[in-house]
């Protein structure tokens, strides 16, 4: 049986039932956060706790419980016996129930909070072969920073990949390259690291800022800098970043074969790089 | 006690409860639609119906209940006793519960479908003196066409304009004025009635349509089409239109006083004959 947590409780995941006067149900009106469990670990935690309290300020959702996250999972790690395997921590956290008003709650009301663990394999082949990706016109909102559950275009244009047999939708916003529908994106051109800048139109990947670290320490070259969709010829790399996938290398983009298909060696340091802490970590 | 809709049964309200895993309460992956009653029938019950079908197809979420939405909303404001008051009644169907993945659910689950209704009392002064509207830049994504929920940018706005003592939000996307966070608005200058255009960047409000048809009815000259924010200085009169506050007059706009702070002429034309339409009804 799943146990899973709410509203400070462990419980078991039948049992919690969240009220149809959720604001998260009605309006999308919550944050979230997925850690990754390692055998033995979560991968930067403090980075993840960061961002969720980040993401609560931004909605000024006063959830006093942000401090209690990192134990929370590790219970549900425990409590669902996942400890000695590949695991995921969700965490979703919206402004609680009430009367439907499109303002806030008034006097607040306790939020919501909601968690649980899932035990997955890992698809090495993706991250050793690389994945295809389409690219598409961004029709997400502006506020793209904020880890909210306002999440129905990354579903709608994800949906869009899969059904083209593609493993991600690459977004473009007005002419630039911003990320993907649930990952970040990296280009290599002549042996620098591109990626879009931290703002309003991308979310701030905890693997994302790891890679920039790693890449750094590597010696190799960085622009934090949106590439143009029409400079894609240029691209001779590029690699995808999230919690669950680390680094996967793109061996096609919006129909443009990089790298004769196959990841290309900057990208292999980088993977492998991020692969090696990993490892290290887990001794 | 509230008897509320929950997936073709009618229950108490308090026996509702919705799934973690449901994709309305995990990504916004949902729709809703909000009629109103007037003591004795529904509002454009049809174009309501209409639009919630074009919503669903959009998404392409499969709600084979669809066409029972007129007798349920009945069966609300009966059982609810709301029957010789004002009321509304909400309905929201989602894609339905599953294991949590960008992706949408395959195979297809049952969707998620939950209506209730409640009576209120319908603020009649703020329709005899309008109200002073915030100016704002357009947050949101660019499917405002469909009717989801996924509202969190709509929410946050609204909460900013109560803040300052608004009554609304009205968004501006690249210079042009859209629409409220819950609500069209429509402008007066030289006696031509302005409103934008449909399009991805406003709902196809109800309220709207009909209003539409009011003024041609009426003889007034009419130009779907957005107005430059920086044309505002032109502007004689405004007002915003919803299901639930119908035709209600702006008199004040970003800071700009209207017709010296009283709801103009075409204003007052316009308002009174969509209330003796529904005068009419109720006869």
């Amino acid at each position: 049986m799943e146990t899973a947590y709410f509203n400070g409780k462990l419980l078991p995941k039948d049992e919690i039932k969240i009220s149809p006067d959720d604001r998260g149900f009605l309006f999308a009106d919550g944050i979230y956060e997925v850690v990754r469990w390692y055998e033995g670990f979560f991968y930067d935690m403090n980075s993840h706790l960061t961002r969720l309290k980040r993401s609560l300020r931004e909605l000024r959702i006063n959830w006093p419980g942000a401090d209690s996250f990192p134990a929370v999972a590790h219970d549900l790690i425990k409590l669902n016996n996942l400890e000695n395997q590949p695991a995921m921590v969700y965490l979703q956290v919206t402004r609680g129930a009430a009367r439907r008003t499109h303002y806030f709650p008034s006097p607040e009301v306790q939020p919501t909070a909601y968690a649980n663990a899932w035990g997955f394999k890992p698809d090495e082949q993706l991250k050793e072969k690389g994945v295809k990706v389409m690219l598409k016109e961004d029709i997400r909102w502006s506020r793209c920073d904020i880890k909210s559950v306002s999440l129905l275009p990354n579903t709608m244009s994800f949906q869009e990949a899969c059904e083209n047999r593609l493993k991600e939708c690459i977004f473009v916003r007005n002419g630039l390259i911003t990320e993907g529908s649930h990952s970040n994106i990296f280009f290599v051109i002549d042996g620098t690291l591109f990626t879009h800048p931290e703002s309003n139109h991308i979310l701030s990947g905890i693997t994302r800022k790891n890679i920039l670290r790693i890449a750094q320490e590597s010696g190799i070259k960085i622009r934090e800098e949106a590439l143009q969709e029409n400079r894609i010829r240029f691209i001779q790399e590029a690699f995808i970043t999230n919690t669950s996938a680390e680094v996967t290398p793109v061996t096609e983009l919006g129909g443009n074969t990089l790298h004769d298909g196959v990841p290309g060696p900057v990208t292999i340091i980088i993977r492998d790089k991020f692969d090696n802490e990993i490892k290290a970590l887990k001794v």
